[in-house]
């Protein structure tokens, strides 16, 4: 192997060693020394492929972004014609239950995306940002049946904004304190939000919630 | 005055002073030595009545947290009877709403609870805690008009999941990078999602969010 394979082979190792790491114990157990055991490197190598711990952890989270994209996907048929109202509202709860299914079975994964914080002053590279918006683009498909009358920048608002609310839901259901949810009871108020959601935005007609002053 | 009641006012005078300059240019223009000159004592003395300045922005958070919840409170009319489901849903478009003209009027106060983090090892205190929930308290409310089905406990999530989604619009329109929504098309986002949220719960059944396999 060539310096650049053998550096990109310790860049998969450790990012696959780490993914083990912290869905089995969370962000917590995330320590150069046990991965450089687990990888069978050296600690000083560790750094040679990633400034920091911070920046590992970030390809993790990345690829766990992309394994919720996939989950997302997943249930969605590439429908040639315009969704109908009734198959977006289903859809909506396609997509929130897939994304509990998903911090379900890897929720140390799932937690370490909203725990993880960049020391001060660095910012989230641009690739993951649009790896996050990838998530709310699901959304936006169904809005698009729900609500045709809204401008793009407005339906993604809301995508992001229905994404927090079954977020909420989710996060709060697996909280560690919380353990009283039974999980088909968490499911069930996942599918609530979501129909909720679905039925409550066909309903609206976008004139209604610009207020009365304005008609056509 | 007492040494006790010294440094009561000076707590407080700390408190205005340290609300007044997060105001006005967010949690980081928070010096110890700008607020030691506003408030006319030595810079050590701040430290006599808060352990560190995260203690001080606590303080100033659970009073920004009380002004959410007065904001919240001034639409509700103490209503005798039960809500009927047409004033619940106008209602949850009222706290949406004032929820929004709170984080438009005090910007640097709203910003400032979602900021602060505390260093870590250090949690939250219980009676801040409480505050924030009594900003979903006043959710929890309508919902009991729209699902009087779910338990107590499901509505508290789900009163937090709305707020998370209404919390979320209002976060990215008044995104400092991404200035190009002008409030009027906000606010009617905003009054959309929570007219949608209310009537879609209103709704969908309880029981048909439980799936098919239930039946009475």
């Amino acid at each position: 192997m060539s310096t650049i394979e053998r550096r990109e082979a310790l860049r998969e190792t450790l990012i696959e060693v780490a993914e083990k790491a912290i869905a089995n114990g969370g962000l917590a157990q995330l320590k150069a020394r046990d991965l450089a055991r687990e990888a069978g490197c050296a600690l000083g190598a560790i750094y040679t492929v990633f400034p920091d711990l911070d920046a590992l952890t970030l390809a993790v989270n990345a690829r766990t972004l992309n394994r919720i994209d996939g989950a997302m996907r997943a249930g969605g048929r590439p429908d040639r014609a315009p969704m109908d109202a009734k198959r977006a509202i289903a859809r909506l709860v396609e997509l929130a239950t897939a994304y509990l299914d998903f911090a379900i079975a890897q929720t140390g994964l799932w937690r370490a995306l909203f725990e993880h914080r960049l020391p001060a002053g660095q910012t989230v590279p641009d690739d993951y940002l649009a790896q996050q918006m990838a998530l709310f683009r699901h959304i936006v498909a169904p809005l698009e049946a729900l609500q045709p009358g809204l401008s793009e920048r407005a339906r993604l608002m809301l995508a992001r904004s229905l994404f927090s609310a079954v977020h909420g839901v989710v996060d709060l259901g697996l909280e560690e304190k919380l353990t009283a949810v039974p999980l088909p009871e968490l499911r069930r108020l996942v599918v609530l939000l979501a129909t909720a959601m679905g039925r409550g935005l066909l309903q609206v007609e976008p004139e209604a919630a610009r207020g009365r002053s304005r008609r056509h």
